[in-house]
């Protein structure tokens, strides 16, 4: 096939792939984590991998491979990303990378099979399982039990709200799988970026070099029930609004630092009894600070808990901290950003190092095997939203510069 | 029966009542509107009205009513209040109201079999239909049916968070009826006061004689989706850090008045999408100003206003009030208040002139006939709360009272 007719067989594809639990009206997808919509897809995906001569696989927390051996017995080079998604949220995301993945690892094939003393290593495709925590928390579920930072049992025993396990809902779409394991020589992974920097720098390829620090809290708060008409302002102990002075804070903490030195947000709370007459006994609240300067969170960390002290005091609730966690910068190979920058350079694609707010499986990924992260622009940096959006010509530059880095890698890049 | 046996069987009866969706290893309850509990509940409460001559029927809105026949064809003086709970509540509340209203027409149902001429009018009692709203909104749906301030057909179609509605609930536990109407004279009822006044000034029997002024708003607050993480700051629409800021100023708000002129208050908020690596697009809330004046109300009112001006401009999102209603201070009748005055003098108990701040099913019912509201004394005020408690000497006091208001309007009291 002509560069034209692998960039139109890609984009094709793309368009029936951003068809499941497509959400009507709008330009995005609600497929989150074991969903039908997600299952569904899996199976599209699992057929288009077979079409092309791959094995479809799934190991035991349900993330889907598509394997490909042309070397009997030798270790994989893997890529891919994750195509569950939030809910109403954009069709790029992870799913951009697995379809990237997929289609840079048909060109690679198609080579390989014509010329197979290129071969060192073979190749497989993954859709890693909830690599989003919506539904199921935490997130980067699949690829963390893949590389045995999450135990598989804690994992399938994870309930959503509605109290289903993720092995039934795993069950249900009949994607768990006894793939036992997979010896992996190194991987590489593709995302749109999320934040709006490489389009304003007119940067085609992202060179991703590190993860920003971050802190990540689950605060409880307790107050107590009362009748929220009648009962003595004096005499309230109200859990919601506690959290609601932890959310103002959290956004008020970022005032202090330098402009966009510190991301703070709380997306999730819920409050109980959550009744219009009853002042609230309980509130639970995610709250996260993310910086590129792990100095920078030290320091707003100290002064988010200065305020709960306060809030704790004046407000007569209590604040507990039931769970966190917390990470510096976290780097990638410097070795995987020079092949990645060799490749760039060789295609003539604009090209730049970039840091990465949010997590992705690559950041598990590269604590196993040698890992090449790469980026392609989002439009505004609009993303977890409905109108989401990233051009054809950065799409299909994207697969290109994967294929590229996979080519490299399946001849034994960064291995030797 | 001896004044001490008629208390005993009252508080034998109370404490079995007390047993229905019973919430372990507590002194409170679980019993929402046309919950399992609910419906047990009622089969009991059936059973011992039937034991004691009085029929059991239900209107279309599953208020549950109790008749006795004394005068062929005549009006009924009707007495009662609600067994349903908020989640995880005291067993006082209006259960209690229900079951010393049972017991005051048991005990004047044996006077009147005694003594047939002292009865002008029938007597009922009634166990109202979801007073409390939060299963299903609003609150006081089977009394505002009752009295023809909502629609049945609305109130049989309202759902609940999980998409039941009424009338599948009610049928769930066989207690839609078809008792079309009822001719009513006049109205008691009893409640306990879900504050500390009474008993901080040593007196037994409130005489309410007005609901606080209140205005009470339902808002959604508009934001845009975005990765929480790396969503730029300045670029963020954050509804749920709109909504905060709201539920601060809602306690802020208070401190501008002299104390105890104003109470607010959010004890319902729910987030969309509600996931931690989201910005909210979407929160909803319901927030409620009272006082027992209502300049202080329109002053409040034109406050938060403000304040949501404020937050839209800074925060830039959107703050709608989807649906708001406001009442002025609302009197019960004088003369009810009068009655029950002579009564509680006739007994020697305590009393005084009280206001309630929450709305009661009586609140309806005087705007339809002769209304007598009153009170006994609430614990340290705890109420909506599992550590709800009135004495015994206080509830066999109120059903004393009860009993005396309910003999005088039999005998033809205030519509006279």
């Amino acid at each position: 096939m002509t560069d034209q007719q692998l960039n139109e067989t890609f984009l094709a594809d793309w368009a029936m792939h951003s068809r499941f639990g497509a959400v009507e009206g709008t330009n995005g997808v609600d497929r989150q984590a074991a969903s039908a919509a997600d299952g569904e897809q899996r199976k599209w995906f699992a057929e288009l991998l077979e079409s092309r001569g791959f094995t479809v696989r799934r190991d035991a927390v349900g993330n889907q491979f598509g394997l490909l051996e042309l070397v009997p017995g030798a270790p994989y080079v893997l890529t891919g990303s994750h195509m569950d998604s939030q809910p109403t949220a954009g069709r790029f995301d992870g799913a951009y990378g697995v379809m990237a993945s997929a289609h840079a690892c048909f060109r690679i094939a198609d080579e390989l099979r014509a010329n197979p003393e290129g071969a060192r290593f073979n190749l497989a495709v993954v859709n890693w399982f909830n690599e989003e925590g919506s539904r199921f928390k935490p997130s980067l579920m699949g690829s963390s039990v893949f590389t045995g930072k999450l135990a598989l049992e804690e994992a399938l025993a994870t309930e959503d709200p509605k109290g289903v396990t993720v092995r039934d809902a795993l069950d249900a779409i009949v994607e768990r799988g006894d793939l036992a394991e997979l010896d992996v020589a190194s991987y590489a992974e593709i995302h749109v970026q999320q934040g709006r920097s490489m389009e304003e720098d007119g940067v085609t390829i992202g060179l991703v070099n590190a993860t920003w620090a971050a802190h990540k809290y689950d605060f409880r708060v307790l107050g107590e029930q009362a009748h929220s008409g009648s009962t003595l302002m004096a005499d309230r102990r109200d859990a919601l609004l506690g959290a609601a002075r932890l959310v103002v804070a959290a956004r008020e903490l970022v005032d202090g630092f330098e402009p966009e030195a510190l991301h703070t947000a709380c997306g999730e709370l819920t409050v109980y009894p959550n009744s219009p007459v009853v002042v609230a006994s309980e509130v639970r609240l995610l709250l996260d600070l993310r910086s590129p300067s792990a100095e920078v969170i030290r320091e707003a960390h100290e002064r988010l808990m200065a305020v709960i002290e306060r809030v704790e005091r004046e407000d007569r609730v209590k604040i507990e901290i039931t769970a966190e966690h917390s990470w510096d910068q976290n780097p990638y190979q410097e070795e995987g950003v020079a092949l990645a920058r060799e490749v760039a350079e060789s295609l003539g694609l604009t090209h730049d190092r970039v840091m990465t707010v949010a997590g992705h499986d690559s950041t598990n990924m590269k604590d196993l095997v040698p890992t090449v992260m790469l980026f392609v622009p989002s439009v505004d940096g609009v993303s977890h939203n409905l109108n989401e959006f990233t051009r054809d010509e950065d799409l299909v530059a994207g697969v290109d510069q994967l294929s590229g880095v996979i080519r490299k890698l399946a001849a034994g890049a960064l291995v030797d």
